[in-house]
């Protein structure tokens, strides 16, 4: 069988029986958004995520320095995900011998950026020749607590931090040359080459009583799948209640819902909560968080989407899975 | 200027530049074997190393087992070479999507041999497309303590554990077809693409009073370069005392010096203290120890090897700098 036929997620399971068990230390082995064991007085927390030219980027569309900003942010948002405060990266990062130096500096100056913005600091990492671009990152945090895919509950209700969309809109305006005025074309672009992760968001999240979270990279509703099959539960989402970005309804139209459901690359925190914790955690968040469906018992794994009058809908399209071209989001 | 010109270690430089200071907590940051920093009353530390299909690589000459085993063993090696206990790793792993399973299983495989043997746990990491198969495990540890580049002294001896040459040899072997008796063939063979880091071997240097050690990954010569290098230090080598390997003596004949002085991927501790220091030392070790040349204070940085006769020798070929072909070590 081929790697491409088993998808990412038969891999990852499949290497999860090869290595066995961790041990009792580990809190969080693989197939959640980090990886976390216990040290001392806390917990620590590891991630990593890598950037291949032409699967994930294309130097085309993204800047050396957008690269290097990205590389480090959707890293940090599993960090994120985890409730946890990242600390330190290491950097893997495969280059051509023909790069130039002065794009390696921009990349750096990207990733510089984002690790002064978020408190990260880049202690280290490796550089070797390939016949490609790719960035490996590795990103190490702490934390007193932490969130994990598992910990879903019946009952509790579904919600998303900022506005969803974005990003996917993004590559879709740059892969087909849409146009737009210049603001929804920077703030677009801006969206899917110069993500934001919410670390401090899932810190508040992790101190209020919030217990299950993952950051949406591969599509709100195939992140909240996997949410769903790790808990065990089933979800309904209402597609009325979707923080769709503006910008995205306005541009896209029709579209602009099924961007917000299935394209990914928002890196925002997809949680669940009581009714009393989200509402505690909204006063707090610097971000709109939005309660956008609820999270059932019966149909483990099962996500369905409602419409306004309780229509049941049906997405088109579904999220990002590496190796599963049959599952692969229309929009890539 | 190109990546190729400005070469490895400009890169590493240009990039430390470029991030800054990382803060108190920080023990080691880039430019050593592996980060280091405090947390709680331990020392964390990790490390990076990737290996790409065609440049580290190749599937005709080493195993999907060996690989996993390899890509692992090689950042255990860093870990060995601060002291540290290696405990965590992370696999961010690129494929080509018409990669067969069976050849994933395998590559785990091997990957979960070296993790029981050295008591390192896989807990995470990341699967994604790619042209060719690039590995860049993460691998994190603890020490009390920990050996550094930079901590050599004028005076002390220059020691190495175990027997240099024979991975160089075994890549020559492979890439040349050159034919052996069995013995060598598969001893040769088995030094490349299964090396035995030494992380125990590490933790007894660091207990016992040794402050400054590197692996062997560029070559003895190389290597030792750049410790003297972030010691401010010189060295002097005695060629008549390097422990080259027995079989690749015999197999090489002249050109075995040469291969223990340059050839790499030994993955062999080189380490400096006094006399007395690594008298006690060598009785610890399960592995030989052999001291092998002087750390002086003139010259930082330069490594200058002397015969029995106490003539100056020239090194024919050099370590294995990445993106600098004319440095590169004429067996490669």
């Amino acid at each position: 069988m081929k790697v491409s036929e088993l998808g990412e997620f038969g891999l990852i399971e499949l290497f999860e029986k090869i290595l066995g068990s961790p041990g009792d230390e580990v809190l969080v082995g693989i197939g959640d958004d980090a990886a976390a064991w216990r040290s001392d007085d806390q917990i620590q927390i590891a991630t990593t995520d890598a950037l291949i030219e032409n699967v994930h980027f294309t130097l085309g569309n993204t800047s050396w320095r957008e690269l290097g900003w990205k590389a480090l942010a959707v890293n940090l948002s599993d960090i994120a995900a985890m409730g946890g405060r990242p600390r330190y990266a290491l950097v893997s990062l495969g280059l051509p011998g023909d790069t130039e130096v002065e794009s390696l500096v921009e990349l750096y100056e990207g990733m510089a950026e984002l690790s002064r913005l978020y408190n990260v600091a880049v202690i280290g990492g490796d550089v070797v020749a390939a016949p490609l671009v790719m960035l490996s990152p590795a990103i190490m945090g702490t934390a007193e607590n932490i969130l994990t895919r598992s910990a879903a509950t019946p009952g509790e209700r579904i919600a998303v931090t900022g506005l969803l969309g974005a990003s996917a809109a993004g590559l879709v305006m740059l892969q087909r040359g849409l146009k737009f005025d210049d603001k929804t074309v920077s703030s677009l672009r801006e969206a899917h080459v110069k993500p934001h992760p919410r670390p401090l968001e899932g810190q508040i999240l992790m101190r209020n009583e919030v217990k299950a979270a993952i950051d949406i990279s591969d599509g709100l509703v195939s992140d909240l799948e996997k949410l769903c099959k790790a808990s065990g539960v089933g979800a309904r989402l209402f597609t009325e209640d979707i923080p769709v970005h503006p910008m995205v309804r306005t541009a896209f139209k029709e579209a602009s819902l099924n961007l917000a459901l299935s394209g990914g690359e928002d890196y925002e925190l997809l949680f669940t909560g009581s009714m009393e914790v989200i509402a505690k955690v909204k006063g707090l968040m610097p971000c709109p968080v939005t309660v956008i469906g609820e999270i059932t018992s019966n149909e483990p794994g099962i996500v369905r989407l409602f419409d306004k009058h309780g229509n049941e809908v049906k997405l088109e399209g579904e999220g990002w899975e590496h190796f599963a071209p049959r599952n692969a989001n229309k929009y890539r």
